[in-house]
């Protein structure tokens, strides 16, 4: 097959139109493991934790596992700069609770969840399992994650 | 001019292509105001102007307004935890420093810039032009202004 004037050989089949390619991208293909404390750690080992894995936010449990809170850079700086002791402080005092998480489910669209970042002005989702009793966290979405989506839609359609 | 197979009509021009428009998006069209401390303020009045601002980077600057240095909240939160008294402490001895911070200029790709994001794993790039003695910062460049180019991507794109 030759080029023709007014065509162009993409190299793609229609459904890989980047339309369809973005609608297509899947919370569950970009999103990391989630890092979770129980509610009942302290403010201390909770920054000690974020510290440990390198994570911008937390997600606290109650002792089901199901999600209680979320905790933030943001929420811990705060929480350090009034206290003086912050060992003494249980999490569940200054997390964001249930229902004022901002969550995402694996199978949504990311760019479902990357709206959502955007318009709640947050860092991260919780990706969460709705069960009877609550919801489990099954990962994390993050910017970071989006801006991964976004290199990889430049790699992907780089002729 | 009629569909051929293993062809099809893009129903833009070739400039409208997702690569080249990923391409002709610039630092300049998605980047934010810059927030900006001088090196001798307190780790105290850092944290303070992060949350008046709402940002998760703050630039440190010299008495010449030359770029010297970048604070972000995990730096902060840090800090906090190590020390009982952060209005004594300045900011240039807890901030990272040139020659080891990763900027951008603001008619660079959006590409190469978010690559630098990911790269170097951090949250923000300084937007900087470069001047006879330093540089001065003109912008902010996050995930969140990456996460916005990605939502735009399927705003135009959208048929």
């Amino acid at each position: 097959a030759r080029p023709r004037v007014g065509y162009f050989y993409s190299g793609k089949k229609p459904g890989q139109d980047v339309t369809d390619t973005m609608n297509n991208m899947k919370v569950k293909d970009f999103q990391s493991i989630p890092v979770v404390v129980r509610d009942d750690v302290s403010v201390y080992d909770a920054i000690s934790q974020m510290f440990l894995d390198d994570v911008g936010t937390l997600f606290v449990v109650d002792k089901k596992s199901y999600l209680a809170g979320v905790l933030s850079r943001k929420d811990l700086l705060r929480a350090s700069l009034g206290s003086q002791n912050l060992a003494a402080i249980p999490v569940h005092i200054i997390m964001t609770r249930m229902p004022n998480i901002t969550y995402c489910a694996k199978n949504e669209s990311l760019i479902q969840a990357a709206h959502r970042l955007i318009n709640q002005q947050i860092d991260a989702l919780p990706v969460v399992e709705e069960q009877p009793d609550g919801f489990k966290v099954v990962g994390r979405l993050t910017k970071t994650n989006i801006t991964r989506a976004f290199l990889s839609l430049s790699e992907n359609h780089d002729l």
